[in-house]
């Protein structure tokens, strides 16, 4: 059998890193990284998260994708302005999703993705890795300021400065292929590529058995999406009706 | 008694984060980050590096200053191709300063600075600080590429995109007040200031009583510089007549 594959279709990349944090979007983003590249090394962060489920559900995903998994453990507990880092601030609920959009709101941590980003580009130093792939998105999302493509393209070019790549002229590719695409049109893409769902993990306020709220932003983004796509949302919510 | 003190005394910023990892120069850029700030908030980082002896340092140095010190705890074991954080890896000795510069050498801890620069982001934000100092330098150095001005600008082009303060239109400053100083400069300006220099730290390869060793990049950078500033050198060192 002749090869049927065409130059488009030759991974772009020698090895990628991929950012995963249990979420649907970054699983999304790592299964394209597996199409766009000949090695994947997925990574995540235990930053003793209020939402834990969250990091299992990464290990699970790494299994399923079948790649090395890189988990650095992380101290962000002198965030204490967070409602992700930290257990005295409540995560709001049912809140209008126009009102996502409105401000920055409690659940932002600062410069999470600044910090896993930059730990990233260490990781791509020692793997020798070419691409890091993230599944931020700044359209149907919470309004956090490092989700935005001013900050991929403004993380590129400091990259660039200041990596051993970067000054050896190389670059470490920063790729954040969802970043103007909808919950909907990710969610479609995802099903393209078979991306199991039903391991990913979006809610901020998981009840102790895992179950999803419902209720807290990333849970009303993420089911919206699921209507819009037409695609059948196989997460388990404690506090609705299915 | 009228104050004398002309505007140009009177601090720039409200809140600084100081970077300290028990060195020299930051032990000289946070001194410049008290003289320019109402309020500095020390930062340090216990990464299991080689030379943590360091960080104890750190600790002395925020002490004298009297300013709060968070110190966040960062598994950095994955860096596993740098001498500093894997013990497997030797740490050169007796190399001519210019060999420093030639090349990247085994002592790049890949993306350290624009990860602990990351997080001093994160605690600037809790803080509601300002500006962020920390003791980089780019003259007589190891040749690292995340110790150049053009980390500096580019970092700080990032945060402006992609921080609660930077999309708010307000900054946090990345002052680097060191970066184009030969060490003779950092020296006299510390002593200026009166700087703790026996407190302070620079040797990769300290003995386990926490001497310096005399023979690493660092110590003869330092030891160099000393006897330039024409300062004298307090630093014990272990492998030396004195």
């Amino acid at each position: 059998m002749p090869n049927q594959r065409g130059e488009n279709d030759m991974p772009r990349f020698k090895t990628s890193i991929a950012l995963i944090s249990g979420g649907l979007d970054s699983a999304v983003a790592a299964a394209i990284a597996k199409t766009e590249s000949n090695q994947v090394v997925a990574l995540s962060f235990n930053y003793n998260q209020r939402h834990k489920v969250e990091l299992e559900a990464a290990m699970k995903i790494a299994e399923r994708y079948a790649v090395k998994h890189v988990i650095v453990p992380l101290s962000l507990d002198f965030i204490s302005n967070s409602a992700l880092t930290s257990k005295d601030i409540a995560v709001p609920e049912n809140r209008a999703l126009d009102d996502m959009l409105s401000s920055i709101p409690v659940t932002y941590v600062p410069s999470r993705n600044i910090i896993f980003l930059s730990i990233a580009t260490a990781l791509a130093d020692v793997e020798n890795a070419d691409a890091i792939y993230m599944g931020i998105n700044a359209v149907d999302y919470s309004g956090y300021p490092d989700c935005r493509p001013e900050f991929v393209t403004s993380f590129q070019r400091m990259i660039d400065k200041s990596t051993r790549r970067g000054v050896a002229g190389a670059s470490i590719a920063i790729k954040a292929p969802l970043v103007m695409l909808s919950k909907a049109d990710i969610i479609k893409k995802g099903a393209e590529l078979n991306v199991p769902f039903e391991l990913t993990h979006s809610c901020y306020n998981p009840s102790d058995e895992g179950l999803a709220c419902g209720l807290c932003d990333s849970c009303l983004i993420r089911r919206k999406g699921f209507q819009q796509a037409g695609v059948a949302d196989p997460t388990r919510y404690a506090n609705l009706q299915q």
